[in-house]
């Protein structure tokens, strides 16, 4: 019986280490399309999201089976739901690079993002794409080092995402109103991208020490 | 045994209720701060969200020991697992709330929302009550036509964020850069904070109906 469940847990771990990856090549070819206004990488980042989805059902429907046939209970239980929420938060990391490609198409064949802003949305791209192949380490072998280190690349992602804002709503910023609203937008979703990441990482942190890494992992604004 | 078991899934539907109000609160709570510029309500929503999180871990233990004492399978089982997915939801649409509470702090003593956008946001804010509203009976007693009530809710929804963009990016806009960013953040809390209200509504329907409703409720832009 022990055997046959961590069996099955492993099955899981390796649903959801090929969920991490696929969210984070969407994000990286997302990024790809928003900054060479490329629509039709773009319009493989929406289509792919299917891919994401499929996962997510596929991780719920083990882990379903896995606690009616295993009964686990106790810390074992823990570890099961973990995955749930750990599949959720990737979920959403797909839909966040859906947005991005989205917001590529949307001023399509124009670039979305201003010159002045290429750096800093490059340097989110960077951290996000850093975080991203983290969390899939942190899943296949979870470790408390490995999880405090996406905690340090949060950090830098939200000084850039203040940065974004100096930018932003600086006195030469010269790109108009709409061109502010994408970038926030933008950034906001890089954010986000990173914090489900990081909240994923604080799940698995808690599993392997039992200690609380901090609050959920929350936007700037 | 059934018994019981129905008995902790009523605690269980209690405590969700609970979290659904508490959420709706915040949220109109955070919309007077941000329309009247009230620092001390906008305060009081920021502490306030560690009750949601309460109510979050709350629902977990409960489903947790529920599954561990029960043992449910099958239908019984997703009926459960359901109301975690439910609580993140409601935990996010706390989260959400926090953020309009912490947009009001930010521009105070001045007001976040320039005069134009009163209009569009107070309707986004009667909205999200609504919509909060009618989670809260879904989960209480779920029925397939009140969940597909919401669904329309939610497209009024995203029409009046629509309706926002217009105005924003109109060219009579004469609120700078930085009013504008606000004003898209703050459209896309009103929006994501309905969405997750959608989204708990689906699980709702998909427990009742054993029928997707349509995918995860994403935001427009």
């Amino acid at each position: 019986m022990r055997a046959e469940f961590h069996a099955d847990l492993e099955e899981v771990s390796l649903l959801l280490v090929a969920m991490a990856d696929e969210v984070r090549s969407a994000m990286k070819r997302a990024t790809n399309a928003l900054l060479s206004a490329d629509k039709g990488i773009a319009e493989g980042v929406i289509t792919g999201d299917v891919v994401v989805n499929r996962f997510h059902r596929e991780v719920e429907d083990k882990v379903y089976s896995l606690v009616a046939r295993q009964a686990p209970v106790a810390t074992d239980l823990r570890l099961v739901m973990s995955a749930l929420h750990v599949a959720s938060d990737f979920e959403r990391m797909g839909d966040l690079a859906k947005h991005v490609a989205k917001t590529a198409i949307r001023r399509h064949p124009n670039p979305a993002v201003p010159s002045e802003l290429v750096p800093v949305i490059r340097d989110m791209a960077a951290v996000a794409d850093r975080i991203a192949g983290k969390i899939s380490k942190v899943v296949a072998s979870p470790t408390a080092a490995s999880a405090a280190e996406m905690e340090r690349e949060d950090d830098a992602m939200d000084d850039l995402h203040k940065g974004l804002f100096v930018v932003l709503l600086g006195a030469a910023w010269r790109n108009g109103v709409e061109s502010a609203v994408d970038g926030a937008l933008l950034g906001r979703f890089y954010e986000r991208f990173a914090d489900h990441a990081v909240n994923a990482g604080r799940r698995m942190y808690y599993l392997v020490t039992g200690e609380n890494l901090g609050d959920e992992a929350t936007p700037t604004p």
